[in-house]
C-alpha cells in the first residue's frame, strides 16, 4: 500500500517540484508514493474566490478563513481518513527525525501548507491537525515547508534507498552529528588524509570517528550532547 | 544590487522548484534576486562523470571527492567574492531567522547541496563553508533545504514583501510562538471567536495575545520560553 500525500495550498504548481527528481521521483512513478494536490481557492464562495479575512481583534496581514478551508479538509479527507493532518506552521512542534520515521510508517498524510498570518484557530481545533514546524525562521508559506518534510518521510518508505544504510542517519538518529569524511584522492592542496584511516584497525577507526563525532557534536550542538549524556550515551 | 544564489548540485533541474512561484518568482522577475546553478558533474574529470568515491576508512555509502567539488565552486566563486559560502547539512550550526536576516543583507550565496554520505572535510576547510542544517531530519540531499533557505531570505529582501508587517516573524524573532488568530465568520461550527477580540479594547486584546503567545511557548518550546527568560524580556 503506497503513501498518500494530499497537499492543500494556494499553489498547487508548487508540487511536485524538486520531489519530481531523483529518489522521490522514481518512487512516485514506482506508485510508492502518491501525491494529490487541492487548490484551496476551489472551495471560497464568492466571486472574488476569497480565502482570508482580516484578523480578528485588528492587527497586520490576514488570517485563513476557517470555513473555507474544513471544506478543502473534508474534501480531501472524510471523518474515517486514518492519516494525520499536519499544518506547516513556525508555531509547531519541531520536526525530528523520529517523527519523520513515525510517518513514513504510516497511511500518509494531509498538509495544510498555511499562508499570510496563518489558519483561524477554530480549524486548527476542529480538524485536529498538528502543526508542524521545520525549524526557526519564517517561510513564504508552508509548501517549501512541505516539500523537506515529504522528501525526508519519501527516502524512508520502503524500496526507497534499497538496503543502502545512511552512516550519516544512524549517527544522527543515535544523536551525534555524523564524524568528517574523507575519500579520494589521497592528496587534496596539500591536505592528506588522516593516517589512521588508511590502517586497516577497524576499532581504532571507529574511536577516532566516535571522538570526532563527539567533538562535533559538543562544540556545534550543546544541545544534542547534553541531551546525549542524559540518556546515558557516552562512551567514553 | 541583487542578491545572487548559486547552486552547486547534481540536480540542476530542482531549481528554482517552487521559487519560481508566488513572492519569490515575482521577485526574480523583478531582478531582486538571481539564481545560478552549476551542475557539479560537469567538472568531473573521467569518462563516467564520477564526483564520489569510497569513505576512507571504510563505511556505507559514498562520499563528494575534493578535487571535484573545488573545480566547481572555484568557477562560480573567484577567491574575492565576497559571498559566503554555504553548505546544506545536518551537521551543520541550525538556521535561525537572525541568520536569514544577516545573508539577505549581503550580497548573495553559494550554495553547495551535499549528496550521499557528504563532503570530503578538507573541501569544507579549504574554501571556507559555512555548514548549515535547516533541522533535525535527514534529507534526500542538500537542494530541498537549499530552497527553504532561499525561500526564507528572499522574503526578507527590500521590496518583495512590499511594507507588510508580518506579525508571525515579529512575534517569532521577539523569542515567543505566536498567539492564535481568528478571521470570519463570528461563529464557525458552533465555536465563536474569543469575546475579546470583539471589544476593541486594544491593550486588553495585547495583553490577551501576550498571555496565549507565552502559554503556547511554555507548552510547547520550553526551550524557546528559556531562552526568553534568560534575556529578561517577559513581561508579567
Amino acid at each position: 500500500m503506497s503513501f498518500r500525500a494530499s497537499i492543500l495550498t494556494l499553489y498547487p504548481e508548487m508540487f511536485p517540484g524538486p520531489l519530481e527528481t531523483s529518489l522521490a521521483g522514481k518512487a512516485r512513478e514506482a506508485g510508492t508514493w502518491e501525491l494529490e494536490t487541492v487548490q484551496i481557492r476551489d472551495f471560497a464562495t464568492d466571486k472574488h474566490r476569497s480565502v482570508d479575512d482580516t484578523p480578528a481583534g485588528g492587527g497586520a496581514g490576514m488570517v485563513m478563513r476557517p470555513d473555507i478551508l474544513a471544506k478543502a479538509v473534508d474534501h480531501v479527507a472524510p471523518a474515517d481518513d486514518p492519516r494525520p493532518k499536519l499544518l506547516m506552521s513556525p508555531r509547531g512542534r519541531p520536526l525530528n527525525q523520529k517523527r519523520v520515521r513515525a510517518l513514513a510508517e504510516g497511511p500518509g498524510a494531509v498538509i495544510l501548507c498555511g499562508r499570510f498570518e496563518g489558519v483561524d484557530q477554530r480549524l486548527i481545533e476542529a480538524r485536529d491537525f498538528e502543526e508542524v514546524s521545520i525549524g526557526d525562521y519564517i517561510l513564504s508559506g508552508g509548501e517549501p515547508a512541505a516539500i523537506v518534510l515529504l522528501d525526508a518521510v519519501i527516502r524512508l518508505l520502503p524500496g526507497v534507498m534499497g538496503n543502502q544504510h545512511s552512516g550519516e542517519e544512524e549517527s544522527f538518529e543515535s544523536g551525534l552529528l555524523e564524524h568528517p569524511q574523507y575519500t579520494r584522492p589521497r592528496e587534496f592542496e596539500g591536505m592528506t588524509i588522516p593516517e589512521i584511516l588508511a590502517s586497516g584497525n577497524h576499532a581504532r577507526i571507529a574511536e577516532w570517528r566516535y571522538d570526532r563525532a563527539v567533538e562535533l557534536t559538543k562544540k556545534r550542538r550543546p544541545d544534542l550532547w547534553a541531551a546525549y549524556c542524559r540518556e546515558g550515551k557516552a562512551q567514553r
